[in-house]
C-alpha cells in the first residue's frame, strides 16, 4: 500500500497551533499541579464543548449534535458521501490529564485546518466529533456517546441513566444546551481514525513513536457487595466469624493470581475496595469491591470471569457470608479493520516513525465504529505509562507525529 | 474460700432497678432500632455523666472527678484504707449497646443501693468508678482515663491527644465540665472486680451464666499505609504495577493466615480498608489498612507481630510500594489475681450459676487496675456473641446473676 499521496505528501500539521488549542481547552476545568476535571455533562463539559463547537464553526464545519449530545463537525467534499471520520472525546476522569480523548479531537481540527490553508478539497467528506461521556467517571457506561450513535446502546436507556450524584443524563444534557436533535443511529463513516495517548508504557519501553493499534481489549467490570456479620475483633474466635472484608480482601489476591496464571494479555484490577463499618477492631459486616478484568480474547476473557465468580461463589459459602454480583461493564473485544491498520503502520513508516503493532488495552470510542466501518487508532507514548493522573504527559514531538500520521491516513481515505 | 458470708450471703440485688438504671441511660444518645451512641467527651457522654453523678450523689457516696475525667463515689467503710473498687465505662462506640461498660458501673451502683438499703456498714469503703474514653472510638488509645488513673498513661499527653474530628482531650473535658481537680495516680484500690458483659459467643455456646475471667488478651494494634502509583488498570502490564490496593488486600489475607497457623487464641482482624482514588479502573495509588492482633501469651503475641511486618515489607518490597507503619495500640496480655478468679467462680458456684474461666478478647479498665492491686472480672454472656452493636443484648436473668455475683464478692472483700 502506498500510504503517502505524491501530491499530498509533503503537507503537514502545525504543532504550535495543536498545542495552543491543547492547552486553552485545558484551562477549563484545570487542577492545581497541571491537570483537568471536566467531568461528562458538568457546567465544565459545557464551556470545553462550547470552545471546541466554536473552533469547528471557524472552520467552516457543519455541526450538528445528536440525542445524547455527540457533536460532529462536517467538512464538505466534491462528492456526497460516507465521511472519513476522526474524533475522540473531552470529558475527563476527576483527576484527568489534558491529553486523553481531546488529544484526537483537536488533532482532527488540526488537520482541518491544514486541509483549509491548503485550499484543499477532498474527494470524500472529513468528519471530526467529539462524543459523550466517553469515560463513564460520573454515569456508567463508559463510551456512552459513540455507543449510542454507532447502535450499541440504546438511546432511551442511556438518556434516563442516573450518575454517581443522582443526577441523570437527559436532564444534564439540557442542562448544559447539548440535548441535539440528530437522530442517532443514522451517522455513518466511511472510514474512522482515532488519534489517542496510549495510557500505558509498552511504547516508551520500546522506543516507538506511533502504535498501530489492532484492537481493544475485551473489558469485563464485576461489582461485589459482600455481607456479613459485624462482631468484635478480640472475642469472636476466628471459627465463628463472617468477615465480609476478609471475602472482599481474597478476592482482590485472587484477582492477581488469576492474571499470573493466565499470562499473555490478561490484567486483573481491583480498584475499589470498602468497608463497613471501617473500625481497626470489628469485624466488616459489609464490603464492596469491583474486579476489572480485559484480555485480548473473548474465550480466555470469559474464562477468567468463570474462574472468578466460581471462587467468589466458594469463599463466599466457606466464611458464611452473602455476596451479591453485578456488571457493571462488558466489552467484547474488539478486531479493528487489517487494510486500515496496514495504513497506519505503512504511514507512519513513511514519515519515518518508529511504529509498533499493539491492542489497546483501554476502551476507546473507536470500538464502536469497528463493526460498522473500517476502523483504526493510532498511539502516541505516554510518559511512564501514566494516564487518569495529572501527570499524565506526552512530548510535543510525539504529538507532531501522530498526528502527521492521523493526517496522511485521512488524506489517503479522503483525497 | 467461702465466698458467701453467713451473715450478709441472703443479700440480693433488685433487677428492676438494674434494668430501670441501664434503659434510662440508654435514653441518652439512643440509636433508632435499639443500639446507644455516646460517645466519649460528646454532649450525650456529659448527659450520661450528669445522670450517673446525680444517682452516685442520691446514693450517698462522695464523688470525686480527677483531671482526665475518671468519676469515682466513694462509700465509707468503718475503716479509712483503700477502698474495694468496682466500676466501668459509659462512653460508648458509634454504635453501641445498652450493657458494654454501662451494665458494669450501674452494677456498682446497685451493689450500693443493696448495701444503704439493708443499713450496712462495711469494714472497708466501697468505690465505684467510671472511666473516661474506654473504647478508643474518638480519642485513641482506649482505655485511656482508668490508664491514667493507674499511672499506665502520661496524663499531658493524653490531654493532648487529637480526636478523629480534630478535637482535643483537654479543650472537650473542660467543655463537658469534667476536667476535674482530683490528682491522677493517686487513687489506690484494695482490690477491683469489673462486671461486663462477654461481647463474644463462647459463654452462650458453652452454656454458662457466669464468666470467671483469668485475664485479658494482649492486644496490637497497626496501621499500615502504603503509596503506589496510581494507573490505568487496562494499559498498564502486571509486571509494571504497584498496586497499594494490592498489598492492602494480601495484608488482610496473610492475617487470617497466620491466625489459622497459629491456632489457640490467636486472633487477627483487618477492619479497615480505604483505597484511593477508589475507582473501577485506576490502580490505587494509596491504601490504608489496619491490622489487629491479640493473644492470651505475650510470646505468642510478639511472634505474631513479627511475622506480619516481615509479610509487609517483603510483599512492600516485591510490589515497588513503600509502606508506613504506625503502632496504634499495644497492650501485653494481663493475668488477673488467682485468688480473685477463685473467688468469682467459687461465688458464682455458691449462688449457684453454672461458671467457666476464660480470658477475655477484649480490652477493659480492669487490666489498667491489675498491676497494682488484686483485680478480676465477671463476664455475663452476650446473645449471639454480638457487640459493638445495636444488637447487643444480655437477658435479664443473666444480668441478675451476674450482679449477685458482683455483690457478694465485693461483700466477701469490704465487709
Amino acid at each position: 500500500m502506498s500510504a503517502i499521496s505524491p501530491a499530498l505528501g509533503n503537507l503537514r500539521i502545525d504543532i504550535d497551533r495543536l498545542m495552543r488549542r491543547l492547552t486553552e481547552l485545558g484551562r477549563i476545568g484545570a487542577l492545581e499541579g497541571g491537570g483537568v476535571c471536566r467531568l461528562a455533562l458538568t457546567d465544565e463539559d459545557r464551556q470545553g464543548r462550547d470552545l471546541v463547537v466554536g473552533w469547528m464553526r471557524e472552520l467552516g464545519l457543519e455541526v450538528t449534535v445528536d440525542r445524547i449530545g455527540n457533536v460532529l463537525g462536517i467538512r464538505q467534499g466534491k462528492e456526497n458521501g460516507r465521511p472519513v471520520t476522526t474524533g475522540s472525546h473531552i470529558d475527563t476522569v476527576a483527576t484527568g490529564g489534558l491529553y486523553d480523548g481531546n488529544l484526537g479531537v483537536l488533532a482532527g481540527l488540526e488537520v482541518i485546518s491544514v486541509l483549509n490553508d491548503a485550499g484543499i478539497e477532498t474527494r470524500r467528506p472529513v468528519a471530526v466529533g467529539f462524543f459523550t461521556n466517553e469515560e463513564g467517571a460520573r454515569f456508567q457506561p463508559d463510551m456512552m456517546g459513540s455507543g449510542v450513535n454507532q447502535g450499541a446502546l440504546d438511546i432511551e436507556e442511556m438518556l434516563s441513566v442516573e450518575g454517581i450524584d443522582g443526577s441523570r443524563v437527559a436532564d444534564d444534557l439540557r442542562a448544559i444546551g447539548y440535548a441535539g436533535d440528530a437522530a442517532v443511529g443514522e451517522f455513518h463513516a466511511h472510514c474512522f481514525i482515532e488519534l489517542h495517548v496510549e495510557q500505558g508504557p509498552l511504547m516508551e519501553e520500546d522506543g516507538v513513536t506511533i502504535g498501530a493499534v489492532t484492537g481493544v481489549q475485551g473489558i469485563s467490570w464485576t461489582e461485589y457487595r459482600i455481607a456479613g456479620v459485624s462482631n468484635h475483633a478480640g472475642t469472636t474466635p476466628m471459627r465463628l466469624r463472617h468477615d465480609a472484608g476478609y471475602v472482599a480482601a481474597a478476592i482482590a489476591v485472587e484477582a492477581r493470581a488469576l492474571a499470573a496464571e493466565f499470562g499473555g494479555d490478561q490484567v486483573a484490577t481491583v480498584g475499589v475496595t470498602e468497608l463497613k463499618p471501617n473500625l481497626v477492631n470489628v469485624i466488616a459486616n459489609k464490603a464492596l469491591v469491583t474486579v476489572d478484568l480485559r484480555n485480548t480474547d473473548e474465550e480466555l476473557l470469559a474464562r477468567a470471569e468463570i474462574h472468578m465468580a466460581d471462587f467468589v461463589r466458594k469463599t463466599a459459602a466457606r466464611e458464611g457470608v452473602t455476596v451479591k454480583e453485578r456488571k457493571l461493564a462488558r466489552f467484547a473485544p474488539v478486531n479493528f479493520a487489517p487494510e486500515m491498520i496496514d495504513l497506519v503502520e505503512s504511514t507512519a513508516k513513511a514519515l519515518g516513525h518508529p511504529v509498533r503493532r499493539m491492542p489497546s488495552g483501554a476502551g476507546h470510542d473507536a470500538q464502536m465504529f469497528a463493526p460498522n466501518c473500517p476502523t483504526a487508532m493510532i498511539f502516541v507514548p505516554s510518559k511512564d505509562g501514566i494516564s487518569h493522573n495529572i501527570r499524565e504527559h506526552t512530548n510535543a514531538a510525539d504529538i507532531q507525529a501522530g498526528a502527521n500520521v492521523l493526517l496522511q491516513t485521512i488524506l489517503h481515505q479522503a483525497a
